[in-house]
């Protein structure tokens, strides 16, 4: 029989969240008719505003009509979506010609290891979405260092730790941390991968969060980064987007590899090859969204959210924790002294019946911390706090 | 600076569709005016029944309500869609529990290679669907063996050519030969996969199309398939969803690799790592074609997409021309005999403004042929057919 890509041996057994999700049936079976509130999953709640619905409705509906139809879009996406999210929402500093629309930021970020191969050497952050590792492990990556992001460093790891990486995968703000890279951070960031020639994956999926202009919502803000960096945003966390499927990567036209040749030449060939582009109902949703009003009415969602973030870290701070992240992010990373993150999950499961994250799904130096998200209802936000 | 990954080296330089669009563009800017008929890339190009554009449409309206929101779906895809597809679609001969919900065919082809790593020989047809192999190219695979499929074989390789391969793609109706496998022929696959330890990655997209019921759809339609076989399928071609994304993939349960662990478990924890799903209003439309009206109502269309491939058959073969294909399929295959295949695309381009697919885009055996399509409305291919 046909043998298996030894790369599978090397995975986790269990993805976190299915883990998590078995956990949670399992005390629901045990304990049937307790209501759990799931502060878990990183997904949103709220309904997407109405003049966004609508323009989703009227796409699905043209496609009915002989001449609303259309097949197979553009390779890259639709252009008015390129050109719509490079002037108005990166406001002009990257190219629409840079922008490939895809299905979401997970879906890119598996899709991107494949530029590099597996003989590459990468940095993935110490916790971090799980996609990163398990996307590269996948592809047979060895060589992987990991960079702590912890209390005690300020959730800046030490570049010289990471020096002459290939790859340094980079998320802010950060999931599960919750913490933002500054412009000087990101500064530094851009500096080292440059003096290592290095090439940044940075994971921007939740920049649509950052409320304080002064803080950074994409590495190209950073002068010379088009040199250095790949970009990944997402329609999901910005717009309710999550079940739709939208977003985007930037290949900038600088970017090359070690021979010269050009790195976003080969994303567009491979997403040509193995990719078909998002659904083009989503796309028209993207349009709706990248409109003044509709970004006034995903902005009052994402406020909404960051209330939730608030009302739920004074609670966990009343209680006497540490709690990291939290502004300009709906996650909340929250330290457990001298227990283990499955043990803390398991407490807080039991004694307030609140289901959350084990900091250690997301690597070993989350271990000690459970993430609480600030996805969903103000009422069951709400009934958390009452239960903490 | 970083590397590139070197399976690219390999890859021809240019993916055929676009390179068919960049003649195409250089023929309109030496001869403007000219009003070419686009015969090549096989997509839909009719509307989608009304009775679907409208689920589709109350599902993205659903989304901008309270109660009718909702986010990241199940791993696996919507429940009621996977047992609709299993027992409506498969009239129940295969589980809803072993097929997963994708963006596409192609989508799957390309991160299904990724079970079995760059170490597995691949046997693949020639002319073939070019994700198969570039995929395969992508992701480090060497071992390669083409089973051509011409004319003189009748469209069905010698197997013992391809003893003991570890993976076999196929593709039945043929994609772009327009063969079909009959069910004595995949019931001798079957059994060659049986005796040889391989795995068949079997191609059903265009199994809407067959119209003969002694014709098999699915390859597990062959007893015993289910230890030998995944099937790939998709709503692109049986109900004009080729824009708005969605297919599926069946692992059975009983396939397994030589060291006798699950394939359907790696797939699980693969689609669960780097994806997330379709589009949750696409599957609502999944859902809508898989009804007595919604089946009826896209069986017309592909019934009017076979009245245009008889009629330009036809057309064809009065040229003179041998003509492969064009039952149960949208594709035919015509011979040019003596000529390379991107002359005769040249000349038919010159000769007809016609614009048509180079058999040799396909693989070497594809050499002497075009692909035309017979996607397209009434008029575009009666135009087609009055300039021939």
């Amino acid at each position: 029989m046909t043998q298996r890509n030894p790369s599978f041996t090397v995975l986790s057994q269990n993805y976190l969240f299915p883990e998590v999700a078995k956990r949670k049936k399992l005390f629901l079976e045990q304990h049937p008719g307790v209501q759990l509130i799931n502060l878990s999953i990183g997904d949103t709640t709220e309904p997407i505003p109405g003049c966004i619905a609508e323009e989703l409705a009227a796409a699905a509906n043209r496609l009915g009509t002989a001449t609303g139809y259309s097949g197979y879009g553009p390779e890259q996406g639709m252009e008015s979506l390129r050109t719509q999210i490079a002037n108005y929402l990166y406001k002009g500093i990257v190219s629409a010609d840079d922008l490939f629309i895809s299905d979401g930021a997970k879906c890119d970020l598996g899709r991107l290891q494949l530029l590099f191969g597996p003989e590459v050497s990468i940095a993935v952050p110490d916790p971090a979405y799980p996609v990163y590792l398990d996307g590269s492990l996948l592809q047979g990556v060895k060589k992987i260092t990991f960079m702590p992001f912890t209390p005690e460093n300020n959730f800046w790891p030490d570049l010289a730790q990471v020096k002459g990486m290939d790859l340094i995968y980079w998320c802010s703000p950060n999931n599960p941390t919750g913490s933002i890279s500054s412009k000087e951070q990101l500064t530094l960031l851009v500096a080292h991968a440059k003096a290592n020639g290095s090439i940044i994956i940075f994971d921007a999926a939740y920049a649509g969060y950052i409320q304080d202009p002064s803080l950074p919502r994409s590495i190209f803000e950073i002068p010379g980064a088009e040199e250095v960096a790949i970009e990944v945003g997402s329609f999901s966390k910005l717009a309710g987007f999550s079940g739709i499927r939208l977003g985007w990567t930037i290949v900038p036209a600088a970017l090359k590899y070690r021979d010269g040749t050009s790195v976003k030449a080969d994303w567009k060939r491979l997403i040509s090859t193995i990719f078909n582009g998002a659904s083009n109902i989503a796309q028209a949703g993207g349009l709706a969204v990248l409109t003044d009003t509709g970004m006034q009415a995903v902005q009052r969602t994402i406020q909404f959210y960051l209330e939730n973030t608030a009302l739920l870290k004074q609670a966990l701070q009343k209680l006497g924790h540490n709690v990291y992240g939290g502004t300009h992010t709906p996650y909340l990373w929250v330290r457990f002294p001298e227990k283990e993150s499955w043990t803390a999950f398991q407490e807080v499961l039991e004694k307030y019946h609140l289901v959350t994250t084990p900091g250690s799904g997301f690597g070993k130096a989350g271990e000690g911390f459970l993430r609480f998200s600030a996805f969903g209802h103000r009422e069951t936000i709400l009934a958390a706090i009452s239960r903490l």
